[in-house]
């Protein structure tokens, strides 16, 4: 134990270079990673809001599923607690949408997520690549999750932030656009922070650190995958252009919007952090009061969002989604990833015949 | 006159896939374009911000230094004016500005920067590609353009823009991305827009129309131009990446900020329009107090950020700046043409190993 070989998962040799984002929060499955693995990408699972022991049961399903290598990712732990008054104030604001939906407000919690119990769990597991996202884990923390023969991987989202994941020893960067579906993962939450778009993100990160690149954000057709190839990327992550397969566990009303070509934005109002999601009520009605809190608010508004997906209402749920969204097609997830490695080929082939 | 048939532009006939931003309100010049166009990009001029007058100067200058195709850009006129009052109070708060560089603050004025004039010289001219931002003109005004043998170019940023653009008419769209430098092309600024990145951009728009589509924002070298290519994108529009070339009209102040790593977003608090620019003094003191308010609030700060210019004070300038500002390099803008091109026929044959 603790002598094994990192396995260093080579991007390169992965069949299609796609890498199926975790999709924490419901459409995450083990039947999706399981099929996208599969299908010759990398299929991931997503630990987070679920306790170390749920999470061991789905590396048990997954591994029954298939014997391909997989990811899995971890949320960071949450900065300092935010100003409870401030998360008390929201939650009082949110006691109307509560009554509409018949259940109470939930209980503010500053919680880490299973953090620690799930870093043994998958040291424990071996599992192949570990993710993180919201922050980076200490060097030391990396060094022995590689000495278990787990490759790690950060989300990053601009240059400085990639320069610490490297320090810490990271073995691949997930850089995240500013299109992506879902949670920024900016490491502090509360700074202002400069969004970059996906293509300025990773030529700007690609200056700055050596450690390859997976590009995220916006990505859910073929020829994106290739543009993020061209820009120097190792692989794209895809998100939203999975969540309409039959794999994933999105809801119904949660599909019916993703298909739609409603706008996005990103907002605090479900969980206290910034994250990108279709434009509906709850969005609009509370963006601006919703404090920086970060996970607090995100056990506010629990039992609102689960009695909205329960009762099929698409205005109180949190329709995460990239921007690019609209262009999800309802197909096994193993057949998406063959069609964007075909369409990235195409595309491929179309940019030399055009720079011959 | 009237009977030329269209010289249609052929995108994929430039040797080099590289348009360069007009980059009105200083950086423009006729050398620029010049140096461009003949290194086998499509040079532009910047009409913005000038008498009629004035432009046919630039271009007979442009002229005389080059055979070259090229463009030249226009703004489509403002819609109705803002209210004077959240003028009047804006200029208010800018009074202390004014003094600490010795000006008085500008008159606003909501005009529609010598609009009709234009067009009638670029018909005149025959300038080989009229492109336009922040708005599409009339179908009407565009058939009289490509009757008089002008290629006709919208600035658009989502797809419902493009499909507006071409319906009337447009020969190609430049697809801005969130990422781009300078002033956002919204052809509604009032409304609360996407800001899609650039990928998904292209991809939403490409799926929407036929047109061709130059993709701009945040592309500063070659690896991004291949990405552009490789969504689909005839050819790339790039800005910053010009801005410190000799040719170029840039201030020096304005060259030292594009050269260092620093942070940009948009604001309004310059022109009353949203516009992405290096992150300053004058942009954290004055961008909350903004009003929509285009090109009013233009007109009222023009005597500030003259005098800081003057004065070498980047903190009252609007340091227009795309997000991949800094890798601009500063080279004269005919090697910067080829170091692209170059760069982006190394990044598709490496795409072509990767995807083989």
């Amino acid at each position: 134990m603790g002598e094994a070989a990192a396995i260093a998962m080579d991007l390169q040799a992965l069949r299609e270079p796609i890498v199926q984002a975790p999709l924490a929060g419901g459409p995450s499955t083990a039947e999706l990673a399981a099929a996208v693995s599969d299908a010759g990408g990398l299929g991931f699972l997503a630990a987070g809001y679920k306790r170390a022991a749920a999470v061991r049961d789905d590396l048990a399903a997954l591994r029954s599923l298939t014997d391909a290598p997989f990811g899995l990712n971890i949320f960071a732990p949450p900065g300092t607690p935010p100003d409870a008054a401030a998360v008390a104030r929201y939650a009082e604001t949110l006691r109307p949408e509560a009554e509409r939906y018949g259940v109470a407000v939930g209980e503010p919690r500053h919680d880490d997520d299973d953090y620690g119990a799930k870093l043994e769990l998958v040291r424990a597991e071996r599992v192949p690549v570990v993710s993180f996202t919201f922050g980076c884990p200490a060097g030391e923390v990396v060094a022995r999750l590689k000495a278990a023969g787990c490759d790690v991987w950060v989300t990053v989202t601009n240059p400085e932030e990639a320069a610490e994941a490297e320090s810490a020893g990271a073995d691949a960067l997930v850089v995240q656009g500013f299109e992506a579906g879902g949670h920024r993962g900016y490491f502090r939450d509360e700074v202002l922070a400069d969004d970059l778009g996906l293509l300025a993100a990773v030529r700007l990160v690609a200056r700055r650190v050596r450690t390859p690149l997976i590009a995220a954000g916006g990505i859910a057709d073929g020829a994106s995958v290739a543009a993020a190839l061209s820009a120097g990327a190792a692989a794209a992550q895809v998100g939203s252009a999975f969540m309409l397969s039959p794999e994933a566990g999105t809801s119904a009303p949660h599909r019916d919007a993703l298909a739609r070509d409603g706008s996005t934005r990103l907002t605090r109002a479900f969980s206290g952090r910034r994250a990108r999601g279709i434009v509906n009520r709850f969005m609009v009605e509370h963006d601006a009061e919703a404090p920086i809190a970060y996970p607090d608010v995100h056990h506010v508004t629990t039992p609102i969002r689960a009695a909205a997906r329960k009762s099929g209402d698409p205005d109180g749920i949190n329709l995460w989604a990239g921007q690019a969204h609209a262009l999800a097609v309802a197909e096994p997830a193993g057949e998406i990833v063959r069609r964007l490695g075909r369409e990235a080929r195409e595309a491929a082939a179309e940019l030399a015949r055009r720079l011959g």
